[in-house]
């Protein structure tokens, strides 16, 4: 049973959101959305706050790579770090040929090794833009990669922005433009952080 | 904040389990292990009470047999009514061709439609019995569909008897006599009363 | 280099197409799209015919029902016969709940049962209509369904009829009125076409 | 019918198939495959010869890598050409999180990039290596990878090992010791080497 200190200090923690793009490039529209997102919380979300990580600088998995103590290579192991340290998972990433990108299968993968398990039992959102569908069968090999991963998804609002329509929803620079799908990012958001509040409250 | 009362009354509230087997044949491994949970959740989990329903009667889904005022056939009626009754799901479906039965899939569909949301914001967990991968290609496919009806799959543990296995894991009325599986299959319930307690507390 | 006569038997050899609807109601635009194809067929693809194959009266597969010799249902045993008979498949279905609809399984599960397999090494080709994505994730389940079943599907073109766009691409009954989709839609069965002429041609 | 002259020409002309592994390790199981299938090739499949690719050397992708006038990196350039110039493909890749490694995904997205189908229209077989299902799921994330880039995967048999069974199948070094899974490893690559056959004789 919480005392009312607790249940103050409670409603006072934000959440921080390892946010992770499966695109490299500088322009890229999934980028873009992270970088909305970060904002949104910044400006309108209290107890939600953004943590972009980067994942360019991890080398290819090669579990050669690990020492015989459970050490990785510096990049890996700041990346896990971040990782580890987050409350819940923001992903936004393209669609390469049905599926997630090379990237950040390669950002999961690092950071599944060993035996601290860096995603386990958080909360995530997936979103994404694209041509066409938008990115949506990606985002579904997402959610399988994220079973084995013991990420649990929140399953409503989903996003896949159809990022090539005309009028375009993202400038040349990758910012996010289009009204309707600022706002739908929001309630991914606000959806994200209510389904993490749930998980958080464990039976003692 | 809760009062001591409440938290009593919540200790005491048992949470109903609609199970489903997607095999119709009497002697389906399947439906055996829908049997042994019930009788494990009868016998040492209090707080869960397993509703075992059938599936077998249902018409084929098409949507010229809704009546203009959202009216269903008589046997889709009562199946609706016990699965948007229950507080969560157990799953237990063979394997056809890949992904999960026809029979489960009409029955998911069914009770998908109208605007009443039977599946919605609920825990559930999916065990399977089959050859070689023991139906785990199938339990992907019903976590994809229950992306779509807001259904919370537990990730862990995962259950997939291989049923054929020598020797047998199931006597010849698919009663399931396999010590390991059915310690699995407790984990299994035990995992999902968890979730679905999780899942309950909402911020009020 | 064919001498005449081997030319002219090829030319009149016409290959059946055995087409499915995954959905029984009466204005179906899944539906539509078989009736659209066949039309096409007899109107200007010379060696394509469609063979219409309805799957509302088989019951829901449960191998109780099989007799000790192999016997089947007499619905099912028609149903068994035509897909058998066929030379090559189209499927036209609509996405419930992001997977097949459950009377298409059923359909393609009958069918696989037994020791003559019905759907084994043949060409087939994909097409739906449906919201949003168009139904194209349903399509990817089936996809996975018939690497068991040993289906070999054309990869390109794809055609997603994002059916509820204004203005609407079907009409009240179901037919298809939009004419850059009767243009992909004939393209689909070009390339189906061609895809079952070259897997026929085995080495002697 | 073929004169002597062809029949001659064709029974010469070997098939070179691409083979990719998804692991980087030195003693990967999945590497090992790879080197059993082109020694068997050598020893027993005339017809069929193994190009074992290396993709460990290949950045992550980022397509400001690409110069203006479709310049890749001189790795990716170099891999591009091997693919292209391939008749099939073999692919052995472990299941790293339910789906393919990243290293292989990105091996992937690079040959699939520019107006150069590399991949495009050729059969190719998955075999795979791995704990519990061997690897399977992975495989399946593969096949739908695949539909984009147009390859024709076989459909049977299929090779999943499950290398860390009692005894182990394969030898610290990583290679395949297991007499059977090496039995059906040459029937995968002798129902590779017909399916690529028959692909190639299209229409004139």
């Amino acid at each position: 049973m919480e005392d009312s200190t607790t249940a103050a200090k409670r409603a006072k923690r934000t959440l921080r959101v390892a946010a992770i793009s499966g695109s490299l490039r500088r322009a890229s529209a999934n980028t873009g959305l992270i970088r909305a997102a970060a904002k949104m919380c910044e400006e309108s979300i209290p107890g939600l706050q953004i943590d972009h990580v980067d994942i360019s600088d991890l080398p290819l998995l090669n579990t050669d790579l690990e020492t015989a103590g459970g050490g990785f290579p510096v990049a890996v192991k700041a990346f896990r770090d971040r990782v580890r340290g987050a409350d819940c998972f923001l992903f936004a990433s393209p669609e390469y040929n049905y599926s997630v990108t090379g990237s950040l299968k390669n950002a999961l993968d690092w950071a599944s090794r060993g035996s601290v398990k860096c995603w386990a039992d958080k909360a995530a959102a997936i979103v994404c833009a694209g041509a066409d569908f938008g990115g949506g069968r990606g985002s579904l090999h997402l959610r399988q990669i994220g079973i084995y991963l013991d990420i649990h998804f929140i399953n409503k609002p989903e996003l896949h922005v159809r990022a090539f329509d005309d009028p375009p929803k993202f400038d040349a620079a990758g910012n996010l433009t289009h009204a309707e799908s600022r706002e739908r990012l929001k309630k991914v958001l606000l959806s994200l952080h209510a389904f993490a509040l749930r998980l958080q409250r464990k039976e003692e």
